[in-house]
């Protein structure tokens, strides 16, 4: 995705740790063709950072922000209560809890400020690709239609793949 | 909200029970103007009903669905699989297991098909009419407008209640 | 199992990746000698297939679903939603959650619509294919006594187990 | 349920204080005309009267064992040990617990020996009722009707309620 | 504690409604005499405020805060990101989840911030003051007698206790 | 230990898969001179063996029973059911739950039938072991005197290996 | 219980407020003729105590030690670690979490001091005094023919109860 | 750290194998320059130890005490039970729960005595060296210096980080 193109998401996490799980976020923006930036902004160790992102998000054109973190996780909540542009939280799997921790720290929060939840890890981040892309065709229809081929394409290999799981014996 | 005005956001649930819960959002929703229609829908005693409507939400001109389903709740995940609207997940506390099996039942979906999962019960429900109205104000200035003037005037009100808690003996 | 016979049970699942799970109730339905068919159906990739399978799965004289899925698994129930032949459902382990997730959203289903859950990963796929025996076996006297036979070999593989256990120093 | 006409379905329960919850399955049964006896069998406090019970079912002519228990919920599972016909295990809300302990209990059946577990309490119970006239259905057209009939009926319902909604301010 | 006198503690909770938990706090702070200041500050609804807060707690004299929270409690961690300062984190019960979403959200800190956390609900928040005071008695002897006092008192009660214990019959 | 030697403690478990986990208990009898016998007795698989054992045990001889099993582990609870011996169940980690269910499925037995309950795995069996001997040990000085010397020695190993976390630089 | 008679069974409690719990493990001990002794002992609010206790336990005459405690439950472990007595723990239903962390703080000690743990609350208790009495029984032929009595009265209250229920239209 | 400086910081754990986690600790106090000492303790295996360790500790000049421990994790709250200094608890992660277990054994201690408990493992560890640093920083400016300096440190580092994420593609 070029610079010059105005970003739609913006695409961040608390760690370069994280990016193996948030990657797949980002490869679903390239194959729908959304533009979109990346960073790592954290919540405690950057907190400065978080909240001049968050503040600026909406004037810089951004329309939707994917944010991953594990653990207490506490970058998408905190983004949220910066910014009214929807934020879409992907809880990335932690060491001891499995990302149970992560998941609870980013979907409970309270009623005022809310985040978009995915599910833990990998499926979570594609998915919140998908999100920003789907709130995006919702007003684009050009958006919209490469959502629906991409599902139309995901449907037509299911098909195969049952026809050849038919032939094991 | 007079049925002549086109709804952006429907508001389905999977029973009458979960109106306590689900009337929140739309308290959310008429308070920041929002046009939105309501409706039980249940993917289990209804599934022809529930496909039927996500099939044709796009098309009736509707932006964002938000649906709140209890246990094994499968409401907001299968009208996401018919549509690429994009669907907001809220998980309605449950008898036996405080809605953490409707909470994992929404969020956990599998890469393909998103939810936006909002938290258990009453702030999920709050949240999820907030959630709609930011996606919308993505793209009206107006609507976003109006989710600012609400968080200013929480935040004064939270500013308020400090006061007065100082003055707690 | 040939084409040709009719199949009492079908055994249907997510996606491919549930086989290593799901094939372990097909080598019981193989091996209690149950004619059986197997497919892969979406509840989010593929929802108007799984529509079709579970309307006509009736009428083609199928008399019970296995059907696996994993995290938020909507298949066994929106199949069980369709159909009043009974569902088996199969909790697949999930990758965050170890099948927690897919545990939930299958057994906690509301009153109207049961699914017939078993345990989570292959344990449960290898008690579906014994309880789809079961289920025809209660109207099958024959298909009864192989159930029962099976019972008894690993009663009597379990008693020999017993004595070389004895044996270890 | 006259006591001449031949019980298909046995409902047993490890206590009187499951009542509760299980009358909500015999209601089921009763309703869709399906002849059924109820006992109170205790895995723990009355375990030869439970073998007994078991080993017995299959020759007295009942075709489906819906058992209920709670905490370390044994009884499903070791009713099923020792009978080859179908037994639905319904998780009772524990005390401390709500029932994960008793679901968990029931569900992780090891492989050989299955149980149809269904939901937690109320909801668990109606559904039990409804499984085992569904596996009976399945080689009973009758009750297969009265089955649909009973889902036709509710699905109504759902559709009234929804109009009812619809007009609340 | 006449506000003339420089303020050791500050307890800080996301809303009013923590209060109820969080008093047992500052009982323990006045029993102890030590100096302290309560606020009402929400990670949320009054994000600038919390990092003012938070920013100038050192600098005004404060040498602990302790911070209540519920669900999503974002304001223990997001607070020590900005502050050297030691922060304590009381996780208030939750209306679905009993708390165990508060308590992740505050103990599982990443690497780098650490937020001292206690029980959950009343017990937590007595034991907050307690803690702020140890805190403070391992630099001044007179505050570790005082809570060495309160100790003595509360065994020599325990020991009362049993002694009626023993008359029960 | 030589067979001509009335055994005081038997150890059984579910399956030869549970042998990892319960060779513990064993080696630690061994360690303290505790004649004991083992086998497989499966609740599931052998419910007949496992009633006559049960029955028989308290006659044979025996003075405590030690019983592994995992998931729905309802051995050590039938066995106790059927002998008013102490019966000591030993939670096995199971695949998907890590045995959180195997150790709720031992100790959540309804009033009336207790099992003592240890650690979840290979703490656990070593625990019974040594549990089993105290209860010995209760009525045998000389057996209460080898548990406490074997506390000793490894309170020793302790105190000598803190020695060595002293020299790491 | 006259005093004169040496206690066989001691049942100890963190606090006063455990003894709505842990009266029934005392009514059971009464019903079955075990002379006990009852006392509160806190691990944390009297750890001298408590040592002393655990200390002098066996050369008293003391056979079995019953101890309850909620949340960070460290009376029995800690009792355990301080005598060779066989130590059976009672997890009290906590305020937030229901027991679950009464229950982990228990039953999960590493290997070397057992503490043999029963169900969370009031089924807890009772099954800890029957437990006291089996441990006992093992080697006293008339305490366990009181333990055996015991269990052929609700045994045959289950057998009446069942009367009853078949009763209920 | 030299023997000869007065040692501010203990850490102190339940067995060598927690020295992989708390050896983290000691790093971070190494680091920050704040004199430490190293001990096994064990709550269970060496009592008489723990107790006289915690009695002495304040005397001997220490201010901090941190305590890691698995499973049943008795040593932060039994030491803090000893003790009027702040004592720090590191759940270390465990077998069979990773570490939850650890987690409410720690934090979830009764009012009257708290454990400022931090993450599960390594996480946990370096936090409560950081944690410890803090509450001597509260007293001492220049430690305070160092651990913000440190903070300066890792915010530059994930600011750099940063922009390498920026240039994958």
């Amino acid at each position: 995705m070029s610079a010059q193109v105005q970003a739609q998401v913006a695409v961040i996490m608390g760690s370069t740790s994280d990016w193996d799980t948030m990657s797949h976020a980002c490869a679903v923006l390239e194959e729908l063709q959304i533009p979109y930036e990346k960073q790592v902004v954290s919540a405690h160790r950057t907190p400065d950072l978080m909240f001049e992102f968050a503040e600026q998000a909406a004037e810089r054109g951004l329309k939707v922000i994917i944010a991953g973190a594990g653990g207490a996780a506490h970058l998408p909540g905190m983004v949220a209560s910066k910014t009214v542009l929807p934020v879409i939280g992907v809880p990335v799997k932690s060491a001891a809890l499995n990302g149970l921790d992560s998941l609870l720290s980013i979907v409970q929060m309270p009623g005022g400020i809310p985040v978009a939840t995915v599910a833990i890890g990998k499926a979570g981040a594609i998915n919140a690709g998908l999100l920003a892309a789907q709130m995006i065709g919702a007003f684009d229809p050009e958006v919209a239609s490469r959502v629906q081929e991409r599902r139309d394409r995901i449907r037509d290999q299911v098909l195969d793949s049952s026809a050849e799981l038919g032939e094991i014996k």
